[in-house]
């Protein structure tokens, strides 16, 4: 049977975060506690998703998603893309800004054979065969979604859920198109997609307390999405200097500065400095800055690193992620009890 | 006694609406019906403010409330002004670029001659003996914030509850430096001022259906404030061509195009022109483009005129402003009960 969000003890998700945060541990322990926990395939080669669920099979039997990039679309104008290299020179060495899809297809039919619960795909909205695909293999497919436009394209294609990212979210976007991505804060996005389409909605963005969980679900979602708050779970494999920047009070943006597509993080020094010149380039500018992104990240640099982060970054708790789970879902009940009786 | 949200029967505020749309009629409509009422006195004469009061206290003997633009910091670089003003000169006859405090003193003074029960202040943070001199008046002061650290000052000058104000919002930022706009989601940052103050807040910014309200009250507001949601009242004046557009779907956008304070409004021909151009220089660019708007408005040109917008605008419904607040509330009821259920 296909997994309904329905059948979830706690309405909680632990949201996909690529490029070294989710591990299949963290996933396992979101599921167990009786959310839904999700692995992030974006960045990673179809052996490594593979490896991933190995892990994961080996910790929990429960429900889980994977998380997919999905193609972006045509190569970026390469003169765009030279001009912001050489505004970087001063930096280190740079990748090789190559296009790439991100092994899409391979991914798709690994995640099919392999029968995972819920595929869940960022970036664009897949194929009507593809949602097909996935769907005769068993799996639920969610889509991401920034605007009530995104929302009836993805319910065209068959999705069996949205996730409403509201502009609060860290990380990046998951517009369709990020020369025009959607930038609405997450209570009105519900709002407008709810009014467009029939489907469960699974609210991401700026989600920190159960509070906010409770405030989701009276908004009409039937599950909220959460990343920061777990970013300091014990499982999660954030590395150092993200864990202490996360703590700080420093303020987030939007920029392209760091991979060519919008995303949220902390403001450091790489992201004053470049953001400006950065094009809509994705993936090639991801591939350029690399190299760069890595040495920050082996020699603890916080200012030349990506600090994905949402709007509620300081309200991220160090626990177990059991123990989040469990305390967000305590809370939200006692929100929503507190609400009726002012009500 | 000093009004206390806890006395509303529907927790529902109607936000003040200043250059026009909030009127004597709506403020007492949404206060005879349960909510409560605003006036909006920014830009008005302290005369026009007195006659405002004057003709609500004829329709109503119930609470509401007056907002008022706490005075700008120092005038604007006279030269971003006179290259703004410049970039203009195609549009038509310019105002004169002056700065002024639009009265606030004796506004203030008003407001506490009058015992006005609730006093909001928006675009800064009242001096304490202020707040005081409105206390000993009788009056509940409120104050707008966009931060947590606007959060806490407000607290600190004896503010009796926040108007913590999304970046969802319509019209302009509250925010007390328009250098640094807070452009923060209404549920983080209602998340964050819960975590910096114990003040009652009031939740506004994109709310437009009974399920937002529910959603603020779950995410610990005591009563959500709505603007646009009331734009299309019977009892607003909101001129035709705004009416017009809010029924669109066109996007919003902040922008200082019109004001030269960040605000929100439907993407027009002005905005897109001149938005990239517009300094931050607040009352000054007001007054510059005044004339404009002002023959906009009589022209009936939706491309010339600022169309303060929240993100949910699509959702405004044309209908008696009594009728508004007794369908939210209703909704809002039935919202918490369906999240009870799904928790």
């Amino acid at each position: 049977m296909t997994f309904s969000l329905s059948r979830l003890e706690h309405p909680i998700v632990q949201a996909p975060m690529g490029g070294g945060p989710s591990t299949p541990a963290l996933a396992a322990a979101v599921s167990e506690a009786g959310g839904l926990g999700f692995l992030a395939a974006g960045y990673l080669s179809p052996d490594a998703v593979r490896e991933d669920l190995t892990a994961l099979h080996a910790l929990t039997g429960r429900p889980f998603g994977v998380n997919l990039f999905a193609p972006p679309g045509e190569p970026a104008d390469p003169g765009a893309v030279q001009r912001y290299a050489a505004t970087l020179c001063d930096e280190g060495e740079l990748g090789e800004p190559r296009w790439d899809d991100d092994r899409y297809a391979e991914k798709l039919a690994l995640l099919a054979q392999e029968r995972v619960p819920v595929v869940s795909v960022t970036f664009g909205c897949p194929a009507p065969e593809a949602v097909a695909d996935l769907h005769a293999a068993g799996a639920a497919v969610w889509v991401t979604v920034t605007t009530a436009a995104e929302a009836l394209e993805a319910a065209r294609a068959g999705a069996d859920a949205l996730v409403v990212q509201g502009v609060e979210a860290g990380g990046h976007r998951g517009s369709f198109d990020d020369a025009a991505p959607g930038q609405i804060g997450l209570l009105a996005l519900l709002a407008l997609v709810g009014e467009a389409v029939e489907l469960p909605l699974v609210a991401a963005g700026g989600i920190a307390t159960g509070a906010g969980v409770a405030a989701v679900l009276a908004a009409g979602a039937s599950a909220a999405q959460l990343g920061t708050a777990f970013m300091l779970a014990e499982e999660a494999a954030t590395v150092p200097a993200h864990r202490e920047a996360l703590r700080s009070d420093s303020a987030t943006a939007l920029t392209r500065a760091f991979t060519g597509r919008t995303a949220r993080g902390l403001v450091n020094r790489f992201l004053s400095e470049h953001d400006a010149d950065a094009p809509s380039a994705y993936p090639e500018v991801a591939h350029l800055t690399g190299p760069l992104r890595a040495q920050a990240r082996e020699r603890g640099d916080a200012d030349g690193l990506n600090l994905w982060a949402g709007q509620a970054h300081t309200l991220a708790r160090e626990a177990p992620a059991a123990e989040i789970v469990h305390r967000l879902a305590a809370e939200a009940r006692e929100a929503l009890a507190d609400a009726a009786r002012r009500l």
